[in-house]
C-alpha cells in the first residue's frame, strides 16, 4: 500500500481533515433541508451509526435560513452544499456552518469568489472545490479529456481563492467513470498540497452502487489518496456510513466495530454456515469493539482462520470448536453454537 | 490504469485464462456434491447469470464419483477442489473434470504430485495451486511475513510441478486482509508467468463480504493483475457471479449488462429518486445489452449526467426531461416517468 499523501490540514468544526488524521466518513442528508425537523432526525441517526461530518443542500433562501436551527440541533460539523447562486453560501456563513461546498461548474465569477472567499476567511470556514464530471463549467477544454477538463476546472478556482489570500481549501473530482476519477485524483494530488474528498458521483443504486464505490474509493486509498470519503448511493445515508467503514476496515484504517471472517461454505461444509454467519452478523451489530470472530465451516482452512481470530469457531459434523486467541477452549453441540460463540465474544 | 500484465494461457475448458483474454468469472457451488441433482441444478442456474467457470468441492470419494454425471450435464467448466487427499484428484482427472485446485498446504508430497502432473499432463488438465493464508504448509519460514509465506508455498509447488515438465499452472493466494493479499500477489506476478486466480478468502456476508472482495480484487485489477476471479460470500454463489460482473463493469473490463447512473438524491431532489433508481433497476435485470441509462433528480448534475448517457431522466419539479444520446427527446409528466424511460430503453 502507498504511504498517504501528506496534505495541508484544514479545520472542519472540530474535524482536521489531511496531513495523516484519520480518514474521515461523511455524508449528505436527503431530506428536504427546508423541514428542519426531519433534517436534524436524520442527521441525528447518522451520527449514531458514525458520521462524522454532515452536508445538506441549500436549494433557496429558505434553506439557507434552516441552517442555523440545523447547526444548532446536532453534533457534528455541518457543511452547506451551493449551486449557481453564490449569496446562499453567504447566508450559510453567517449561519456559522462548518464548511462550504462551491461547483466551480455554477459559480466561478471572480468577484463572486472574492467575496466568498473574505466572508469565509473571517469565520475559518473552508471550501470544498466540489467538481463534477456532470456539471463541467461550459468553457471547459474540449480536447481535454474529462479527467483533465476535472483537474483544470479545479485549477482554476484554487488560484482564484489563492489570489484572495484564501486556502483553507479541500477539493473533490468525482465522476461515475471510475478510472476517470482515479486519474483525475492522481492529477490534483501532485498539482495541490491540499486535503482530498474522495467519492464516484451518481454511482446507483446499493446493489451495483456500493460496488463501484468501494472499486474508486479503495483504489485511491491504496495508492495513499484521499483525506475524507463519501460513498454516494441512492439509497438512505446511513448505507453510505456503513459502507464507508467497511471500506476503511478493509483496508486497515479504520477499525470501531467488530470483523466477522466467514467462509463462503461449499460441498465440504456439513452446517449451514450461511445462517450461522448471518446470526452471528446481526449479533455483533450490538458489540462495539473491534474484536476479530471468526465463523468456518469445515476443516480446511477453519481450524486455522478460527485460530487467528480473537474468537473462532471451526465447525464439523454436528461439533464444533470454539477458539480463543488461538486456543481450544470447548467442543460444543450443533445447537449450542450461536450461544456459546457469542458468549465468548460478549465475555472476551 | 496499469497495463495487464501478460501472463503464460492456460485453456480451462473452452475458456482461456491469461494472456489477455477476457477476465473469466468463476464462483464455487455450495451444494453438497454427491448430491447431483442438486449441485447441477445450481450449476445451471449460475451458468444462466453469467457464471463461467465452476468449482466444487470433493471432500470424499462418493463426490469424487459424481465429478462425472455433473460434468456431463453442465454447459461450463468444471473444476474439482481437492484437500488432504491426492487419489481424489486422480479420480477427477478420470472423470475429465476442466481443471483441479491443489492446496499445496495439504497436498505437496513430490512422489503424490509427481503422479498427479503425469496424469494431468496427459489430458491437458490444468492445476490451479490454490494457496490460502489459513492453511499454510506447517514448515512455513515463521519469520515470513504471511504474504510471503504464502508466496513461498507457491513457488515451492510451481517448482515441483515444472520438475515433472509440468506447466498448466494458475495460482492463487487469498488471505482474509486485504493488503496481505495484494502484496502477496503482486509478488508472485513478478515472480513467475502463470496466470492468477484472484480473491478474498472467507470475507464474509454479503453486507460485509462484496465490500471486503471489492477492495481486494479491484485494487489488484487496477494495478493490472488478474486473469480471473472469484468473489467468495457466505450467501448464495448467484451474489459472488452478480458481484464480479459489477467489479468489471466499474473498472470498464467487461460490460454486459446496462449501466445505471444513479444520483444519491439530496434536499435538492423534487422527485422521490430513490424510487425510481429502484424500479428502473428492477426492470433493467431483464434488459440484456450494455445500455447506459442515467436517472437524476435535479438540475445540478441531471442534465449534464443525463445527457452523456445512451437514455436519460433529469427529473424536475413534477416534469422531467428525456434524453437520448445527448439530445431532449421529450417533456414527460411525473406519473409517467418510468413507462416512458424504459420504452426508450428497450427501443435503443
Amino acid at each position: 500500500m502507498n504511504p498517504r499523501r501528506i496534505s495541508k490540514p484544514i479545520q472542519i468544526g472540530d474535524v482536521i481533515v489531511g496531513s495523516g488524521n484519520p480518514i474521515a466518513v461523511q455524508s449528505m442528508a436527503k431530506t428536504d433541508t427546508r423541514d428542519v425537523v426531519s433534517t436534524i432526525a436524520q442527521i441525528r441517526e447518522l451520527e449514531a451509526c458514525g458520521c462524522e461530518i454532515i452536508r445538506v443542500a441549500v436549494p433557496d433562501a429558505e434553506a439557507a435560513q434552516a441552517l442555523l436551527a440545523i447547526k444548532r440541533a446536532i453534533n457534528i460539523p455541518l457543511i452547506a452544499d451551493i449551486h449557481f447562486d453564490y449569496r446562499l453560501a453567504l447566508t450559510a456563513i453567517s449561519a456559522d456552518v462548518d464548511g462550504l461546498r462551491l461547483n466551480p461548474g455554477n459559480i466561478s465569477e471572480p468577484e463572486k469568489i472574492k467575496v466568498l472567499a473574505k466572508a469565509a476567511k473571517e469565520k475559518n470556514i473552508p471550501i470544498r472545490i466540489g467538481v463534477n464530471a456532470g456539471s463541467l463549467p461550459k468553457d471547459s477544454n474540449p480536447e481535454f479529456t474529462v479527467a483533465q477538463q476535472m483537474v483544470e476546472t479545479a485549477l482554476k478556482q484554487i488560484h482564484l481563492l489563492e489570489s484572495f489570500d484564501f486556502d483553507l481549501i479541500k477539493i473533490s473530482l468525482k465522476a461515475f467513470d471510475v478510472p476517470t476519477t482515479i486519474s483525475a485524483y492522481q492529477d490534483i494530488a501532485r498539482k495541490t498540497p491540499y486535503p482530498l474528498h474522495i467519492g464516484i458521483t451518481e454511482a446507483g443504486t446499493p446493489r451495483t452502487g456500493i460496488i463501484r464505490s468501494t472499486v474508486g474509493i479503495s483504489t485511491l486509498l491504496y495508492l495513499g489518496i484521499g483525506d475524507t470519503i463519501r460513498v454516494s448511493l441512492t439509497a438512505h445515508p446511513r448505507e453510505e456510513v456503513i459502507a464507508a467503514y467497511e471500506i476503511l476496515k478493509s483496508l486497515n484504517l479504520r477499525s470501531r466495530d467488530p470483523i466477522l471472517v466467514s467462509c463462503p461454505s461449499c460441498g465440504r461444509a456439513e452446517v449451514d454456515i450461511i445462517k450461522l454467519a448471518k446470526q452471528t452478523e446481526e449479533q455483533l451489530i450490538k458489540i462495539n469493539k473491534p474484536i476479530r470472530v471468526a465463523v468456518m465451516g469445515c476443516v480446511v482452512n477453519g481450524p486455522g482462520e478460527a485460530k487467528d481470530a480473537d474468537i473462532g469457531i471451526a465447525c464439523g459434523k454436528g461439533k464444533a470448536v470454539l477458539f480463543k486467541k488461538g486456543k481450544k477452549i470447548a467442543l460444543i453441540e450443533e445447537k449450542d453454537y450461536l450461544a456459546a460463540l457469542m458468549r465468548e465474544i460478549k465475555r472476551f
